[in-house]
């Protein structure tokens, strides 16, 4: 019988070029799809809810995958966590309904975006943050930031890639986006119906630009009326970027 | 004109062989050294408060070396940020009395041990924390610890190593041991006059068998007065080891 699971992972992107299997390098999905294939003897496709960069990393992506293999849920999770290398974790398995999809079901996603703000980088942080070296005026930071709360056209905050995202419907709901104090510096917490692509990092880009001083914050609804890639800032770096959970109805 | 300066510093220890210089791979002293050499034009020795071990962190290394080079301390502060790599990070430096000593002069030192606690491990702290897979009783931890606190012989706690420190006074004052909660896990925090070698790890090793129900916390007593490191547990892994701390009068 044709059952479906639900994987929540955490992994370290560092070494990866991202979650989906391309032709240049080794991926998370890659990896899982190898290790899955060994322990349940056949094929296995496993779809990830977001497709996270190089570089970025998760501490709740949800995937599914398919089988017609008998097993024992915590088997299959141990085996799982024996084989796979020790930047990739599964911390929770269930089995869900056919009808269930990682993407096209999730109704909500967290990202955290962690900043660093001492003027010396700590080394044990430097695969998990991005150093801001410049001047950050939180204050400053904070009035761009609840600008971007809300329904909007979020075309200026979208690099279009090799998604072809921008070339449909890029109005999302931003339901969240906290700042929250951390050792040593400021963690954003952006909670969503969805993301375009790059869509947190290009953000977090535009709102270090406010908090330098480059641009005022009250150019942020300028930005996101534009509806052009080129008005807001450069996407901020990827190893400060965690998909922290997914959420489903 | 000899002058003598103090340099605090953080690494991250993962990739080096500890601190002190030896034959058989790179350490933290030794890139220091070559680094500064490099920037002030002659052979610089390096002397650290502490000799961190391989896989061992800091956050808050001390180290003074002389020179008659004279330099502008924010210049060379900049010069050895550009030349380090970026798992070793200078983060002050002031000028010292020439009687100043790193190790000798230290009245205190504070080290972190961080332990992980959820049952599956965060990939992202693979690198800086323990994972205890074992039960993890955090009450008899604390009462175990508890009697650490204050001046013993801790001949038990101490592997000899290379530095014969065993063959001489092994008295120690624990002046704080506090247990503090942290994400995912617990921090100990070990405040003390001096540590013998391993001191921390082989503390941490015992705490966890306690803590895992395999002692009884009342053990503690026993095995310091026992002045056999036979007696403890085993030395508690390196990665969760940080170097926070050193105080002087």
């Amino acid at each position: 019988m044709l059952r479906k699971y639900k994987l929540t992972l955490l992994y370290d992107g560092t070494l990866y070029k991202g979650w989906q299997v391309q032709p240049n390098g080794l991926t998370i999905q890659e990896v899982l799809q190898q290790k899955a294939s060994i322990v349940l003897r056949h094929p296995v496709f496993i779809t990830g809810a977001g497709r996270t960069d190089t570089g970025v990393h998760a501490r709740g992506q949800t995937a599914h995958f398919t089988t017609e293999q008998p097993m024992e849920k915590r088997r299959f999770l141990h085996s799982m966590n024996q084989l796979l290398p020790p930047d990739i974790r599964i911390k929770e398995m269930e089995e869900v309904p056919l009808t269930f999809h990682a993407r096209k079901s999730a109704v909500s996603k967290v990202y955290h975006y962690h900043l660093y703000l001492e003027s010396v980088m700590d080394p044990t942080k430097r695969l998990y943050t991005l150093h801001v070296q410049e001047k950050c005026d939180v204050s400053a930071l904070a009035t761009a930031a609840s600008f971007l709360v809300g329904t909007h056209d979020f075309t200026s905050f979208a690099s279009d890639g090799s998604r072809g995202i921008a070339s449909y419907d890029s109005i999302r709901t931003i339901e969240r986006l906290n700042l929250v104090q951390e050792e040593g510096g400021l963690k954003l917490e952006f909670q969503a119906d969805g993301f375009l692509y790059k869509m947190v990092r290009n953000i977090v880009g535009t709102l270090l630009e406010v908090a330098s001083g480059k641009r005022a914050a009250e150019e942020i609804p300028l930005i996101l009326g534009a509806r052009d890639r080129r008005r807001a800032g450069k996407a901020a770096a990827p190893q400060g970027l965690f998909l922290h959970q997914v959420f489903y109805s």
